[in-house]
């Protein structure tokens, strides 16, 4: 034994999975300030119902501590609304059918783990959210995309290409889809094309992914019903999130499903169920029936910085520019003419202190370059029109 | 395309991993009612800060909720305070080094990710924490067992076994070491033993993790230096929490090391860093100095408690049963006559309304049915107390 170094490295000790890092890189570095960014999807803070979750808090903190403070299972009163939620939208929910997560990104990203062999096929939006489709790519799924137009994925395109598979063979592990008010074209599915999914996973014999973490967030329309609530056969794993309605920092998901989907995914939440504490904290936000008037409001700021994001695109970008009015949710999806370049424009709006996500951002094969996703969710109403307006005039001042 | 029953299985989409689900076993079913429990390490909820934390919470909610309840990252003062704590230690630590978990289980749940293929042997104490150490049997890892004596983990033997191995051409991953008032028997290794160990690490080129979850409650003797900070060569992760200083319902911990290990640890715990509300509560509690005011409070409860533990021993049981003295922690060790089964007394206990953890829950090898861990930190005085005395007739009572 000896104290000078040792022959040996730490980095021999890695499996073959953590010895080559590729961390995930997010396009064109930012060099310039950025005084408008429409690029993110994060909560406008001003909504956030901080005072409430403080009195939730307190009182949590005054009345149970001994348990919300202690190892132990989650607060059962968090199950309990979350399954009132689910019920009242005609999704068949119990305690045996639900998981909950931190944040639905985390059980979206135990999916791999419970479906997935390297090679896999897993059918995917094209565009979509890319944020939780590469957990797929990491775990060497193959990934067929669909495409999605201004009624969310074309399930006609699906059925050929189930069909194709099927004829070779091929049985796709699970559909990702964001029906309602979708990211990131904010295209809501119509009724009819989701009988025919959920019929088509039945068929298939192909679980589908309902990722409805904006559809409370409805700024117009009926409501339509989600895929959970259409599926009488299991196909269907709903998930869903506090993000978008009470506050993302709170870190909670959930999924509904088939109990075997559901046991398999919390054995691979290695660290046992969420904690104590929130998961109390937020339970007791929930029983007092404040959420849905929070939700009232939600809608209503949001719906006002969506119209005003459309109206000052109108106003400020040129005539080819197309904008898609989302129902709902956090997303203007634009089309740009032919010859602008989302990536090319995202320089040169870098350069002015605007940003958003090019469309290439939105796909796992590299289309995407005609269109750009704007964000209206977290920016001031002030920025949103300045914003908008100083991406016009790098729009109109481009050579074409 | 029908709407007829699928012909085709849900379970059939499972990827082979998740087919065969095996649900964790803990032992025997309690049927009876149980009055007083030795059973866990659960903290007694009596001393939770829960007034100090509600104050931290109401700050952060009234004047740093945009970023608290936002998607980010967890709270910066976070990691200072922990770096700090750290540092104090003489641990080496920076941001670099430094990984925040929704708790130390979720950490060190993720070191199969990072180091192990199956067949590849890790080093463990016998008896251990198998909580953490059925994490490393799930991802197909060959134990090796070491055994513990009065001054922790037999360092000679662990010696012989790292040179047998080496002459075998076999290099364990990293050895799992709880070297501060052990879990389960409350020993603490002496400084030559850490010494040794932290130098046969670099020799063989084996990592230790160094799981230091009660070291600040200390009830008697000096502060022996953790492994981490006698290492200067890289060769130890330390991993610590809050849950044993704070409380265990707020779900966090951290380990410190090598910043290749911590990169790959934070790639593999998948969902992101920890929830950026929980991150700055906590942060806000620690930074106003009252957690080292805290831990005294601890110590002084947590010994009392242990006291009363050992003078009802010493009192109650037959004398050929054997309690060592943790000099921190929250649990007694006992060693059972030769004639008295830890798992037969479990069971006879129950009948009496009394728990605790028999040997045989903290060996992965079979052993330990010759004693038992008595677990002090949950039950209010009184109960241990009546508890002891109970126990204490069961054993006198024994058929021998």
């Amino acid at each position: 034994m000896t104290s000078t170094t040792s022959a040996y490295q730490i980095a021999d000790l890695f499996a073959e999975r953590a010895r080559n890092l590729t961390p995930p890189t997010y396009g064109t570095e930012l060099t310039k300030i950025i005084t408008v960014s429409f690029a993110y999807g994060f909560a406008d803070p001003i909504l956030f119902p901080h005072a409430d979750l403080s009195a939730a808090s307190a009182a949590v903190l005054a009345e149970e501590a001994p348990i919300a403070l202690n190892y132990g299972p989650p607060s059962a009163q968090l199950y309990e609304q979350i399954i009132l939620r689910l019920q009242a939208q005609g999704i068949p929910a119990d305690r045996d059918r639900l998981i909950v997560g931190y944040g639905s990104g985390q059980i979206l990203g135990l999916l791999p783990d419970v479906f997935l062999e390297p090679g896999d096929v897993v059918i995917v939006e094209g565009p979509t959210f890319l944020g939780v489709v590469n957990r797929f790519v990491q775990a060497g799924a193959r990934l067929i995309t669909i495409p999605v137009d201004e009624m969310g994925m074309d399930v006609d395109a699906l059925e050929e290409t189930l069909s194709d598979l099927k004829k070779r063979g091929t049985r796709p592990r699970f559909i990702y889809t964001i029906p309602t008010f979708h990211n990131p074209t904010g295209t809501t599915m119509p009724l009819s094309r989701r009988q025919k999914l959920v019929a088509l996973a039945a068929e298939y014999g192909v679980l589908v992914v309902e990722d409805d973490a904006y559809s409370d967030l409805r700024f117009q329309g009926e409501v339509i019903p989600s895929l959970a609530s259409l599926d009488k056969e299991g196909w269907v794993l709903y998930v869903n999130t506090f993000s978008k309605i009470i506050a993302p920092g709170i870190r909670l998901g959930w999924a509904c499903g088939d109990p075997a989907i559901i046991e398999r995914l919390a054995m691979f939440k290695s660290e046992g169920p969420v904690g104590p504490f929130v998961s109390h904290v937020v339970a007791r936000y929930c029983t007092t029936g404040k959420l849905d008037y929070h939700i009232q409001e939600l809608i209503a700021c949001y719906k006002h910085k969506c119209n005003l994001l459309l109206e000052a695109i109108a106003q400020e970008f040129p005539s080819d520019v197309v904008a898609l009015r989302p129902g709902g949710g956090f997303f203007v999806w634009c089309k740009l003419p032919p010859d602008i370049s989302a990536k090319a424009l995202l320089i040169a709006a870098n350069e002015q202190g605007i940003s958003f996500l090019p469309g290439t951002r939105c796909y796992v094969n590299g289309q995407g370059d005609d269109a750009i996703r704007l964000a209206f969710s977290f920016q001031p109403t002030k920025k949103i029109v300045e914003g908008i307006a100083t991406l016009g005039a790098v729009l109109h001042g481009w050579q074409r």
